[in-house]
């Protein structure tokens, strides 16, 4: 057996069986192991953004990590921008990069670069192996390291000289381990700040915390001390809908997430990080609320339900939060608009649904109507770096064959990793697309006004416009293998989604906004 | 004036004229000053490595940068790939990219991270700016760091708050230094060499020894010493066709490049490195015909075109070069094959074309077809990174907006970068797309073989094909606003050439094969 079958081996043995690959020549050995080793699916994507992108769709859903298998330097820059996201969801991820033979660096190839440096960013755990004999534990490490909810971006690369020489014995890989118990001491101290009862009081959300245990807990202490549920802008991961109390998504501007939070007394940090803005404005600090007193909980690196429950247990906090209202709206009809998107969206969610959100400025209404919703999940743009949708849902959905699996997508974003398509045509997934086509960069119009720009000249108003040509969506998804259609009204969308919903295999509908 | 503005001005007047955009929030400044610049050109990209693909097409025709705007870290990492092209292609380009507020960069926001680390593997010159008031004089100074032909990428970091702040004064840029004179030592050395007339000589040619001059001087000392003229196998640009003398080009697998120099007494180098194997196989050294002397005239960095005139005339070689071959085939017919591809293409080249060769397995026979075609600047995938072909066609076609550029172009590289056609669309450049459609990664076909797995398993096949579901390349172009057409006979392709080459705006051929 030669390391890279079993370095494979090991992988499947740990519960790691899904590779997601964009290979080159230096992988070939990896390639190889991948037919070696029942149980181990490769699934091929395009370019590395989707491999990366899918790994973190995956992870979040799974908690457990995928493999991506990726193509030396420059192969693996490609996946960078994803990797970005995982890394600030905390999403577990192994990736693997087959670099030239150890013997061959010196000669300075033309494909040769120094792949730590690109990887360092984005890696929480980054490997060279040193030899065929250690690569398997290298392996087993790197998974180790990339950990279960929450975990890390683990990087492991292979000279394509060790994956084919002679293997070691069987490794053996340890449970994953979870996240750290919640600190006593910050228990009590939350428990004081809440008996304190000095005024109204923000839990704010993140991590672990948005799953239904931390939820219910989070729902219990909201009930009984009169304290409001807020999500981190960009959650990892929020199990939404009937089932569980309602939360409030934290502003994305920083003087609207200040003014939501100024008039707290107390600001309880459960998973979430003290908010800061996404980009410094001038004028207007970094912290969120600064003068708005922080007691941390649970970081976002701890067991933050855990932590929720403990202090609910021990404050005797018995409240049942109140259902989420269910949104009985007219259905709505005529020219479509994120409100009439988002309204339809939610009225057709069908349990279990994992909604991508990378819908950016036609994504925002969906939110308020969707707290009564059937219970799904939802994952969002957590590091900022776009082109997450169509990768991200294509791993969700790998996770979870079984759910149906929305990509609620801009139309700017979509075109960095539309390749993710024809992964999603392959393979079969339950994927809708639904498409938010409103022909601009339309945050970066938004961004202008708000550096000054009030009347941008044309060659802004030119770089923050995706008309001349308007993009034909349903032909781009056609070309890739998937079936598409145009809706302009929300009559038509609403029949769309009905169609779309009932497929066996991935769909995208063109909104136009 | 604030410093973009400064920043932009300064460019202008160094005649760096063109901006290839993909902006985000933290850009707006430097987007407000390209309005605030007359002169200043402003083209959109819906993809980074668009952005930087196009700079190193258009640094390689130009023999000046681009500029390139790019977001954060995530999105400069999304222009890596190309970026390594164009430093191995030696290409000026300067990339500028915003960051966030100096004084935001402590709170860690989602889209914070190493940029430099990403950036400093590419970059042969990088620097953050420090204040608003030195920002003009940073851009200067990368301007200047990335040179002409020879030249390197420069990346300048800027962030946000330095680009509103109040500009400096006017900034001169001193003019680009050419590349340094040859090497007199070098050149009596190699005049020696040829004299003792040892045996077969190769004179290997990159760099600017494969410009006109260059090969004009080459084609001297071929004819007065019997000499081979074999050029490196990825030319950063090589001007060919009935006027310059032939060359062949260095086989791309090490056996066969070796076996094709290792008779030889002696491998004169000029502009080109000692050629080593792109990658490194079991039992083949990384040098190619590494028992044959080498004679190094003029590194890659050095004018190479001069070293050869001088050596020329130190020899007194008068020697005319025999005319390259005209190949007048008979018209092909039937199915296609890369054969009848590389002689239709070779049949109809317009004279002045630009060829992107990133046709992978599909072009070799074209080189041997266009020896004697009408002259023609061929640029080719330097440093292996996949999916530069659409971006650098599009750069090139920037840059020379009076030639034809052919992007001959795999199809599987072109998934990585298809977002440069709507770039040429908008801009309605003069790009034919010749994309051979083979639906595999075939070289990686290959290359299993090489690497000894004789019988591909379904992973391993299904991770080189790319079928299920089939790409339809006419509609996918079309979906960006580039018509195209696919062809499956010789005589169609001899008719729709016919028809690209007439056009007035971007065209795609997709070819079946």
């Amino acid at each position: 057996m030669n390391a890279a079958a079993r370095m494979m081996r090991t992988a499947v043995d740990a519960g790691v069986d899904l590779c997601l690959a964009n290979p080159g020549t230096t992988e070939m050995g990896l390639v190889g192991a991948l037919d070696a080793t029942p149980g181990m699916r490769a699934v091929l994507c395009l370019f590395e953004g989707v491999c990366t992108g899918a790994a973190d769709g995956y992870g979040r859903m799974k908690g457990a990590p995928a493999l991506t298998l990726l193509h030396l330097g420059p192969g693996f820059a490609n996946g960078v921008a994803n990797l970005h996201n995982a890394r600030r969801a905390r999403t577990p991820v192994v990736n693997l990069i087959g670099d030239h033979a150890s013997w061959h660096l010196a000669a300075d190839a033309p494909l040769t670069s120094d792949i730590e440096s690109l990887a360092r960013p984005v890696s929480g755990w980054l490997r060279n192996t040193t030899s065929a004999k250690e690569a398997a534990q290298d392996m087993a490490d790197a998974i180790v390291a990339a950990g279960g909810r929450p975990g890390q971006v683990s990087t492991l690369i292979v000279p394509a000289d060790h994956a084919i020489g002679a293997a070691s014995s069987r490794v053996d890989v340890p449970p994953v381990t979870n996240a750290p118990a919640p600190n006593t001491e910050r228990i009590e101290s939350a428990a004081r700040a809440l008996r304190a009862g000095n005024g109204p009081v923000t839990i704010l959300l993140g991590g672990n915390a948005l799953g239904e245990c931390g939820l219910a807990a989070a729902g219990r202490l909201a009930a009984s001390f009169d304290a409001r549920l807020v999500t981190e802008t960009f959650p990892a991961r929020w199990e939404r809908g009937a089932t569980t109390p309602a939360a409030s998504r934290l502003p994305y501007l920083p003087e609207q997430a200040s003014a939501f939070l100024e008039n707290d007394a107390l600001l309880l940090l459960a998973g979430a990080s003290s908010p800061v803005a996404f980009f410094g404005y001038p004028g207007l600090p970094s912290e969120i609320a600064p003068d708005v007193p922080r007691c941390a909980l649970a970081s976002p690196d701890e067991d933050a339900a855990a932590a929720l429950e403990q202090l609910a247990d021990a404050l005797d906090a018995r409240g049942a939060p109140a259902p989420p209202a269910a949104r009985a709206t007219p259905a709505p009809t005529g020219a479509l608009d994120p409100g009439k998107l988002g309204a339809l969206l939610a009225a057709h969610l069908p349990e279990g649904a994992i909604v991508v959100d990378e819908a950016a400025t036609s994504g925002l209404p969906f939110y308020l109507m969707s707290d009564g919703a059937p219970p799904h999940s939802l994952l969002t743009l957590t590091g900022g770096a776009i082109g997450q949708g169509p990768p991200c849902a294509t791993g969700a959905a790998l996770a979870c064959p079984d759910r149906t699996v929305i990509d609620f997508q801009a139309d700017g974003s979509a075109l960095y990793t539309f390749q993710a398509l024809w992964t999603q045509a392959r393979e079969g997934l339950r994927v809708v697309t639904l498409l938010c086509s409103n022909r601009a960069y339309r945050i970066l119009q938004v961004e202008l006004g708000r550096a000054g720009i009030a009347e941008p000249g044309p060659k802004a108003m030119s770089l923050t416009s995706l008309e001349q040509p308007v993009i034909d969506w349903v032909k781009l998804a056609g070309s890739l293998g998937v079936p598409g259609e145009r809706v302009e009204t929300a009559e038509a969308l609403d029949q769309a989604l009905g169609r779309a919903l009932a497929a066996s295999g991935p769909v995208l509908i063109e909104v136009a906004l």
